[in-house]
């Protein structure tokens, strides 16, 4: 008899038959004795028809009445999970984020968390019910309503874990687990069955967008275990969990990720502030920068190349244009067509020869290699866009990941 | 300069289209100078659409669930319709029933408000923002959710306006105000500039469905004047108001009721305790008993005969069949094709001949009566329905109504 909190994303509960389905899925999971505390997302596609809705009204609209707006798609679905579960005759009661305690910042569409105040979920624990939270949101202590940033639901779901003492943090997803490498792209990508925080973070910031990264980062900071696996089955999923005993292992997985773009500005000055005058007014525009890499290419110049998400790359290529000449660069290229792929694993802190068996990997597909980047436990190479899927095949034969587990 | 608390229902803030032109009207008054306070429903057929959601996850939504589905339905409209004000440029803020101060008891879908506590509108309103407020809701003193019941978005308005002492409650509507009888059934109906508030409660239960009953009660009894008006223009409509010197005036208008159905217990012995053994159990299956005839039609028995909303009809009969031989009746007969029609105003307190005017009027026109029901203000006579509309222009007529103001 365990305490189990459980999320379910928007596509496990987009239409009423899907609600009921997830309703048994609780259900039997109470009926094998288990204390349940389920969060859920907004159904399907109601929060960006909620934002639609929003900008036919509004030219800009304004955070705060977004969060207001928002915040009503996990109302809507966690009632409605509700009395479904009720339906199926076991007592069970709706809460929304700030009935659940979840006391964020007054920062509207990314609050952060600042407190948790279970109290009433602990005494609707205590009535033997199964709890529905609406995830996603929160409440200040002014009684303002607040929502907690794209993926939200995960970290609600990963906050009332640690606030609840829960044994497991389970997220039901589309997908069924953490693979080895996109099963769409080597069809011998192996589920793996547990994967350490730091592991996930790299994979989700690699292009394994299975987690939001927030929610991993709280899980690691505050000891909770999560469980990535699929709303559409009972199969075991992925752990997410600190192990001991897993240094034989040095590679963990392959990911790729084809939404990033390469800026080069050519024949920068070599000289002090360079980076600082040129990556501040990127922040400022609320462009994430990934990868960055300065090459010396001749006596006092270099390149200065950088990485963003292509959906920023007008953006981020028109400051790069307004401060070339005041650089004194020569000019400014950018590629779409890149793929980033990359080798993750926290056995890497204590192997070394990773880095160049993926440079000799890469070598023999005859896959030409544009930038190269490394944390502690993960290699990233960029590479040309059409390369992409036969770089990940030849990673994952050469580190031998068709064996996993 | 004044505060004015406005209502907008389900049919104005339909589409963002509407949502933007109901802005419009509260920044134009907003720069009269006037502070707004604006209550709004939800959009179109929002809350029906929830409730078909519900009852597709379960056979018997629990009312606590309901609530916290439908209270939704206003914050969106809420917070969008406070987006499209910012939007032309005027301060505005959203508040849900529980922001507002609006504490109810817990009685799912038809709570009372138990309390007012104004105090965050009043901190708004100082900040000389348009206040927009969802309608049909409160919440507990356990922070609990509730909605107020049908129509209780004029009810919210109402309670505001009294909380805040505002100087008038703008209803607005889809029809322009309050008319001496139903246009679409005399052409020479007139549009009446007042009427009391008992006035517009006669009308309203006798079928002139313009507002809910309990806003009128609540307006009568804390003094709140209510001014009925079209949301689709900016022409005068008709203020509810106790009014002193209009004792001239007799009758106000005419509503009709096409909506029940007569019931008639034939040859019951004449003994007491009948009525009670029968509307006892009427009342436990919460079916609303409107006009009730005791006709004694011989010796030691007699007819009793009374009206039932016609979507209550079946029940009604079936708890009429059950105890029809314990009563010792001979017979129950059902008529679903009647009209009830009323005659209304205050003046009739205070003069005489109004009843006798009605039945003449009706007989002139070869209109047959099957039910009499009087109170203070108001005589009601139930007719077969195929001859409603000739009653009611007849009527119209004989109290010279087209000359109304």
């Amino acid at each position: 008899m365990a305490l189990v909190v459980q999320k379910y994303g928007g596509t496990s509960v987009a239409t009423p038959e899907l609600i009921r389905r997830v309703a048994e899925r609780i259900v039997s999971r109470h009926k094998q004795g288990h204390r349940m505390v389920v969060v859920v997302s907004a159904m399907g596609d109601t929060t960006d028809d909620m934002l639609a809705l929003a900008n036919k009204v509004s030219s800009r609209p304004p955070d705060r009445e977004v969060d207001m707006l928002l915040a009503c798609g996990e109302r809507i679905s966690m009632s409605l999970l509700a009395m479904a579960v009720q339906d199926l005759g076991v007592a069970a009661v709706s809460l929304t984020g700030g009935q659940s305690g979840i006391i964020t910042d007054a920062v509207h569409r990314k609050a952060r968390i600042l407190d948790l105040k279970p109290d009433r979920l602990l005494e609707e624990l205590h009535k033997d019910q199964v709890l529905i939270v609406a995830g996603f949101q929160g409440v200040t202590t002014d009684a303002e309503e607040t929502t907690l940033g794209r993926g939200g639901s995960n970290l609600t779901a990963v906050a009332l874990a640690y606030a609840l003492k829960a044994d497991v943090c389970e997220m039901n997803t589309d997908v069924d687990g953490i693979y080895t490498a996109d099963p769409r792209v080597v069809p011998e990508a192996c589920k793996l069955s547990v994967v350490t925080p730091d592991e996930m973070l790299e994979l989700a910031s690699a292009g394994a967008r299975v987690l939001q990264s927030r929610s991993v980062e709280f899980a690691k900071k505050y000891g909770v275990v999560i469980h990535v696996r699929s709303s559409f089955n009972e199969n075991p999923g992925t752990l997410i969990k600190e192990v001991e005993e897993m240094e034989e292992v040095v590679v963990r997985g392959i990911a790729h990720d084809l939404g990033e773009a390469k800026i080069t500005m050519r024949h920068v000055p070599d000289r002090p502030g360079v980076a600082a005058r040129l990556f501040g007014p990127l922040a400022d525009k609320n462009i994430n920068v990934d990868m960055i890499i300065q090459n010396t290419s001749e006596a006092g110049s270099t390149d200065l190349s950088f990485t963003v998400g292509k959906t920023d790359l007008d953006r981020a290529l028109e400051v790069c244009q307004g401060i070339r000449a005041e650089l004194g660069a020569d000019e400014v290229v950018a590629d779409a067509q890149i793929a980033k792929i990359s080798v993750v694993g926290v056995g890497m802190r204590s192997h070394a020869g990773v880095a160049a068996g993926m440079f000799q990997a890469l070598a023999a597909a005859n896959i030409n290699i544009h930038m190269i980047s490394t944390s502690e436990i993960k290699i990233s190479c960029v590479v040309g866009q059409p390369d992409a899927e036969k770089a990940v095949r030849a990673l994952h034969a050469a580190f031998k990941l068709d064996k996993s587990s």
